[in-house]
């Protein structure tokens, strides 16, 4: 399926040009490519905004979108709580200064000693989604809250998550009443697929929550939390909802389906308070033709799917990206990373057009990338190093 | 299309079972999982098999499948010629003791910076695909030796390489009569695919490649070396042709359509010499079933294709596995890695059979695991480190 690229999103989101701050620290610096730099500002914007559509929701932050120390810094300030998803993030959180019971183990596969761990740390928050898991949890982290995931099917979403994690509706109920029974609070979480531009989605997933809820207080069992999970967009070239459209279905859905008696709503938003700060730069290394008579042109960047564009495997994340020559006529481009690699494209169903003027030298901006860029970078593959990253400290605290 | 884990290749290829001395390092020291251990007697191995098929071959070994010194180290002791796609990578072989005159800078993709500091260094031998890059080397590599990459469709091939690179031999032809007009010796190279498990791919290339020396001869030009490429395989679950047989087929194929007058032919292997040497242990982190009555388990390991097993991505490329509780019963599995991204699944639809005996905590060896794991790892994406490695120093010189 392509879909063509627009220059401007069809419907009212903002299309989150770099910020004048970027376009300042652009200016001033003549910085190496590629790296990417992250207005913190937005961060801030994105946190409030949130807060704003979910205002019944306490917001753990899932770090493995942008674990930056300035990130996590500037998220303790505002009072946000974190998603880690293995020992060495829970340290990252305790470094920045976060409190650890504002700390939640959601990874659902954990090893024995990375448990205990983080409960000798103080977490007291932990995801599971099976009977082995909940052994471990029960043995290693007593006392803790415990909140089962359940599987969606992920319609919707630009990238899908509904095969590894989450078991079914029924198999939660069995295993949260097992943990209830050992003393534990429990409550239920779910995953309505990364970058999910269907708030819709979050109803049919809550309907299900709802429904388990009723199993347990059958039971005689409170449920403790409801985890909303993450998905909430940034913007790429398809248009993407509003962050109050996804609250308004969100709390909408939450009293039909939860009711007002589970004291605790949490949300995992990752991509969406990071992913539009930030605004990687990047340099055309070569610009060519197949044949003298093919219009098609394959622009190769010095930044490809091993050094931060990672998310363009399978062109279903398609960033818009900014030229020196916007505004002139364009033409259709494959576009490639640097690497010896074949792997390493980027855009070559997806339909890009790009400048007619563009060659090699020119920098150009790839916007939204300050989320899963920065960590998905390999060590180093083919000499290219680890993509660079920048903060501009936020301003409007 | 689901092929079925074989315990034992089907062929008469060695099963390339970890070496006693990798299984006295396993047993000697508990390291923490994931790690991958290299024997270095198995890349002498390989090497000396590859130099005995192709007796005519220089060997230029492409460092991105493994750039760990103490291999480049070996395999400058062994008279090897190194294929390279950075500066980063240019350095890496010097510092190793390469000569310069046996540095190929084989990627078509480079900026003009980079090829002044790998010519500044005393490389003398470039690839290009098409105008705009041969421009670049014309200008910034005088004398140097340019050969053109010619595409190939990659049939045959566990990862087809046509896309990204190479050019038309029409395309070829006219771009190397340039180049020669501007004083440069040339020659062609092309890429059969990686993984290629049919040595015939070289025999359509090498067809190709004859043309067009014919068309150059015709107008005066004599090619001065012909580039064989990389695409010899590591033995996966999926049966591979033992290497005479890939040199029997190059050299009748060389004989018959390149002739005796080209002075150089150069290989670029990558994996075949390093994947069989390299042996890669990680832990079980959870065993799950999706619900009581599914004979399905899905089993989870510390490392994925974020920390160095990416290339089981797609599931072309199947790793044999090893496991403690080998020979007794088994069952289907998915394999998936640590992370909380559901992406990070390593064979889901390839019809794995693990045994029922599998637990968490047990150790399992990945096998042929020493090329594209350490360098294809990320910075350490979900707080999971880089892929450790550990090489044993060879000792059949």
């Amino acid at each position: 399926m392509a879909v063509r690229l627009r220059q401007v999103p069809q419907d009212a989101t903002p299309v989150c040009a770099p910020t004048e701050r970027i376009e300042a620290f652009l200016e001033a610096n003549n910085l190496e490519t590629p790296f990417v730099v992250v207005d913190l500002d937005i961060v801030v914007d994105r946190y409030r905004q949130l807060a704003e559509a979910l205002p019944m929701a306490e917001i753990f932050y899932a770090i493995k979108a942008n674990p930056a120390p300035a990130i996590l810094e500037l998220l303790v300030s505002l009072g946000s709580s974190f998603d880690v998803a293995s020992p060495a993030e829970v340290d990252m959180c305790l470094a920045a200064g976060a409190d650890p019971s504002r700390i939640s183990y959601g990874n659902t596969v954990k090893k024995r000693r990375d448990i205990t761990y983080a409960y000798e740390r103080g977490v007291r928050l932990f995801a599971f989604d099976c009977d082995a898991e909940l052994d471990k949890l029960i043995e290693l982290a007593p006392n803790a809250t415990l909140f089962c995931r359940v599987a969606t099917d992920g319609t919707g979403a630009d990238w899908p998550l509904s095969r590894k994690f989450g078991c079914s509706p029924e198999r939660a109920t069995a295993l949260l009443v097992r943990a209830a029974e050992k003393g534990h609070q429990v409550g239920l979480s779910f995953h309505v697929g990364s970058q999910q531009r269907d708030p819709v989605a979050w109803e049919a997933a809550l309907a299900s929550v709802g429904h388990v809820f009723e199993q347990l207080r059958d039971q005689g069992i409170s449920p403790a939390l409801v985890n909303l999970g993450g998905g909430f967009p940034g913007h790429y070239s398809n248009a993407v909802p509003a962050m109050r459209e996804y609250g308004r279905v969100i709390n909408a859905a939450l009293a039909r389906y939860v009711g007002d008696d589970v004291p605790r709503v949490l949300a995992e938003p990752g991509r969406y308070l990071v992913a539009d700060a930030g605004v990687l730069q990047t340099e055309v290394v070569l610009v060519s033709r197949r044949s003298l008579d093919d219009d098609l042109r394959w622009v190769y960047l010095d930044c490809g799917v091993y050094t931060g564009l990672t998310e363009a495997l399978g062109e279903s994340i398609r960033f818009r990206i900014r030229t020196p020559h916007d505004g002139g006529p364009t033409g259709r481009v494959c576009l490639a990373g640097p690497t010896c690699d074949s792997a390493d494209i980027l855009y070559e169903h997806a339909d890009y057009q790009l400048p007619l003027a563009l060659e090699a030298g020119d920098r150009i901006e790839v916007l939204s990338t300050g989320a899963y860029t920065t960590t998905y970078s390999t060590v180093g593959f083919n000499g290219f190093p680890a993509l660079r990253d920048y903060y501009l400290p936020a301003q409007n605290l």
